[in-house]
């Protein structure tokens, strides 16, 4: 028995029991004759203390305790002189009475602090260190605590968890597969799952009625800060349903994970926005709610001035930001700088100031009388005090997305950001597809077995662009942290989409034959949906990375640097796998 | 809304309702002027009739229903008049109003129904439709309860669920990895775990305390009945414990899913059976304790007679069936062949009976008094009626383990080893180490991080071999269902285990440095085990091979007969990947 009480678990009321604790030294001082050892482990941090003048000896092994040694302390709980009310377990300490060294540890290459002075590299490299960190370990905890409470959700409303297979096949269409080459048949390779899309469909003709993985998917893509290449997906679906049965259901289990994890009451219906208009009033198809500075069109207010900027524009968009109108001149350039950035690309940005009389002051004041910025004004519901910021361009779709990103900054400047408050939605009605330009030819926008809008069948013949989907994204605070659709459950119009997309029967049958043969033999109406486990995590964390909430990551090359993974194999293993290393100088 | 109830849930109590379900059709009958229609969803089949007198359109439209079609009905739940007491809805049937057909099916290939006429390959290309059968259905809902269930207890003991990477680094120890090619770092591979032993050991370095996780893990061997290419592990580690911790704690959880999956009740605490005693009183460190049969040694006894088989034999042992004495001439030289068969290897067999006056007749008798074979009757304690039966061989293990086959054979025949009996054991203290004749070095039997017992530390230097190991494995009905150890987690005993294992310091460092660079800092006592859940839901549902409680399985060849995986890749795939495919002629 190494020990009977964990480090997290004493209080004032177990004063006078003798106990045994077992963890990690945190911290060591030396005061008058004591020796104040604080010992750690997962569940809290307790106060050892070691009297020179009761156990001399005792006393001299603790002040040779390292940092992170492993150590077994027997001794009596008693009430503290000087209590700490930051701890749990603040009112007592442990006299120690025994102490055993289970291991030594060497000086640690960083703090284990939650303000550690390690760097991001180091701390990779040693993340079994750093998940001993309080705040790093927390966001493990809330990731367990997260997946039980929508096991247990699911599980009540009658979902089964099935496991699909990790070892599938290769689809070219979407994003990059990982593939697994196959020993047992030479020259042929598994590929890793990007999902379980198809299989769960199959799930659904083999009548399972209503399925749910937590399952790691794979994309071999470039990475950025918030994407791995293995990541963990909430992944549903259900027969015998439509739109709303569907978000119905997943937005319940949203409020129940708000409500659990992060005791925040969701009591409203989520807003359901339709793509277009998420597109129209955030220029994004997921708006951060958590504030307004809705977009105003406002081309028949400045179009013909004989401003040329706006009068060659497609688009002309305004934001008001409610009392930023005493932005200085270098925070307007420093915002004009911003949205000039190559990523977001904009060419310049016009500001307007609604002074205290009313009176409107903008940066192409002599293009424009005050009449029409009264005009401006009005459209823009601005008042005393607010500044008006205002993009153009020549494409509608990019200039939106601008003035999207100049949304959020000045949501960020302006403190409406709140990482404590939650804005949640739908963003419902979808396009069915979009062109193109590389492969000159309609896509998906969600995947070919997307369900299209029974009253937009017919536009299928005669504008497939204008077709909408039944397709949905919850979006919290700009984030996605799902989606998913409604299936075609029907032969016809499955071979129809196809063609549409571009595929010749023969091709249809190729990728997706297994899919479409199974729909032979009475595929339900199903539909589904998946969310990201680690968005999800990361958003009730509070963290800006994904990275975080992962037990151990990869960095930004796909590299796990404490494994030392990937790395190169020995040449019998390649010549069981029927491969050779072919590394070609890349244009 | 398709349907407002299912088909497995209305009662007699429900009778007068108007009711809407949906699901497929499993048999149409006419009888009169009326048509009988069950449809089957996941949770029943419910009879719906439709009456020719009623509504004659809608009944000729039932007429023409199909096998497998999808429908949705509506109409008024009635009494039956010929009730069916088998099913749960026998008390009822639905009266039709409508009748909507929401998908055809072809002919499917075989009959969804437990006793199918498809064959094995032909259920696996359609596996979707096999997984309508309620006897595959209900072992997937089975694995669900089981995980559901494990997920609760292992949470409600303080275990967080914490996901290990599947792009890990290869280790040439152990069996043979699959790999993943690195797009990002060409020439490098990742390797899929075979199981996330290190990593769950760094979780304990990092403090985690409890760690489990219901995991796939990979292994690239030939196949078998019994073995998938992936597989699913239930993966814990504890911190601070010692073997009897873990297996008090283990055993619980056997118990309480015993319990809840089964309804079956174990309170006697399960026998811990020492390794060497396993073997040697049932010639398996598995064995199957729901009947007796042990091995008695018979050396003593029949050795030295004049009988040169036994008189040259290492290894002389024999098992009692009871009661089998009128086992036939032939059914006894079908055992002999059985024992000779190559897998099993034994050169002969020799039987006694037992006959009602007391007396013994042997296949050897010229060799043996009647006084010697009332001693051999005596040494085996059997009884009038009872058949003795002995196997003999110059290796003492191989010998153990061909009679271990005749036992259970015997077994078999004898009808003792019954599918709804649970005979639950722990094998403890396996050796550390086995002798590789292939390798010319001694072998961890489980892994290099096991620790040795400490009494056998000593024998690390004068005798390995001796050395026993704090290892246990979890055995049920013959079939280890689960197994682990306590883990070294001292540098310097580790250090030594690699010597003896044969490991240079260089080479432990190359494949296990990040494990021992971790446990230079802080590492606590810990060990665990890993549950197989292919292997615990197959004892549950009494499934002879995992195959059936998995999804979608693989085929012996690895290969995924419905989604026609592993394939071969385009040439653009593998030149991102610096890969050619390279198959030489292999002797």
């Amino acid at each position: 028995m190494y020990r009977t009480k964990t480090c997290g678990e004493l209080r004032l009321a177990d004063a006078g029991q003798t106990v045994t604790i077992s963890g990690w030294v945190q911290r060591i001082r030396k005061m008058g004759g004591m020796t104040f050892v604080d010992i750690r482990d997962r569940y809290g941090i307790t106060q050892v203390v070691f009297n020179n003048e009761v156990d001399a000896a005792l006393c001299e092994e603790a002040n040779h305790l390292g940092r992170e040694f492993v150590v077994q302390i027997t001794g009596k709980v008693a009430e503290r002189y000087a209590k700490n009310p930051e701890m749990p377990t603040g009112d007592i300490e442990i006299e120690a009475q025994t102490l055993t060294v289970l291991n030594r540890s060497e000086v640690p290459p960083f703090t284990i602090e939650d303000e550690s002075d390690g760097g991001d590299d180091i701390r990779m490299k040693y993340r079994y260190l750093d998940l001993r960190r309080p705040c790093v370990r927390a966001n493990i905890e809330l990731r367990h605590r997260m997946t039980m409470e929508v096991r247990r959700y699911l599980d009540s409303k009658g979902f089964l968890e099935i496991e699909t297979p990790m070892l599938v096949g290769s689809t070219p269409e979407g994003a990059r597969d990982f593939v697994v080459p196959s020993r047992m048949n030479p020259g042929q390779f598994y590929a890793l799952p990007q999902s379980p899309q198809t299989l769960k469909q199959l799930l659904m003709v083999s009548g399972m009625d209503r399925y749910f993985q937590i399952v790691k998917c794979f994309r071999d893509e470039d990475l950025r800060a918030d994407r791995q290449p293995e990541f963990t997906q909430i992944d549903c679906e259900m027969s015998f349903v439509n739109q709303d049965d569907i978000i119905n259901l997943f937005e319940g289990m949203a409020k129940h994970l708000f409500k659990e994890l992060r005791g925040v009451e969701l009591t409203e219906p989520f807003i359901r926005m339709p793509w277009a208009d998420a597109m129209r009033l955030y220029g994004s198809d997921k708006p951060d709610l958590r504030f307004g500075m809705t977009f105003v069109e406002l081309m028949d207010v400045l179009k013909g001035h004989g401003f040329s900027v706006f009068d060659n524009a497609a688009y002309i968009g305004g934001i008001c930001a409610t009392g930023a109108a005493n932005y200085t001149r270098k925070q307007l350039d420093q915002l004009t700088d911003f949205v000039k950035r190559p990523q977001i690309g904009a060419k310049g940005m016009v500001y307007a100031r609604v002074e205290a009389d009313g009176n409107v002051k903008s940066s192409v004041d002599k293009f424009y009388t005050q009449e029409t910025l009264q005009e401006l004004k009005k459209a823009m519901n601005a008042r005393p005090g607010d500044l008006i910021l205002i993009l153009s361009g020549d494409d509608v779709m990019k200039t939106r997305k601008q003035l999207c990103e100049l949304r959020l900054e000045m949501g960020r400047q302006l403190g409406l950001r709140d990482k404590n408050k939650f804005a949640c939605l739908w963003v419902v009605d979808f396009p069915m597809f979009e062109w193109s330009d590389e492969e000159q030819r309609l896509m998906a926008m969600h995947h070919p077995f997307t369900h299209p809008k029974d009253e937009d069948i017919p536009l299928l013949d005669t504008d497939p662009a204008a077709v909408r989907a039944d397709a949905y994204d919850m979006v919290v605070n700009g984030v996605e942290v799902g989606g998913g659709s409604i299936r075609i459950h029907d032969s016809e119009l499955q071979a129809k989409m196809f063609e549409i997309l571009g595929f010749t029967p023969e091709k249809a049958q190729e990728q997706f034959g297994f899919l479409m043969n199974a729909f032979k033999y009475g595929a339900p109406p199903h539909g589904g949906l998946a969310y990201g486990l680690d968005r999800w995590v990361s958003l009730f964390a509070g963290l800006d990375s994904i990275r975080d909430c992962i037990a151990f990551p990869k960095n930004n090359s796909g590299r796990d640097v404490m494994l030392d993974a990937p790395a190169a194999l020995d040449q019998k293993q390649l010549d069981e796998l029927n491969l050779a290393i072919d590394i070609r100088d890349k244009e």
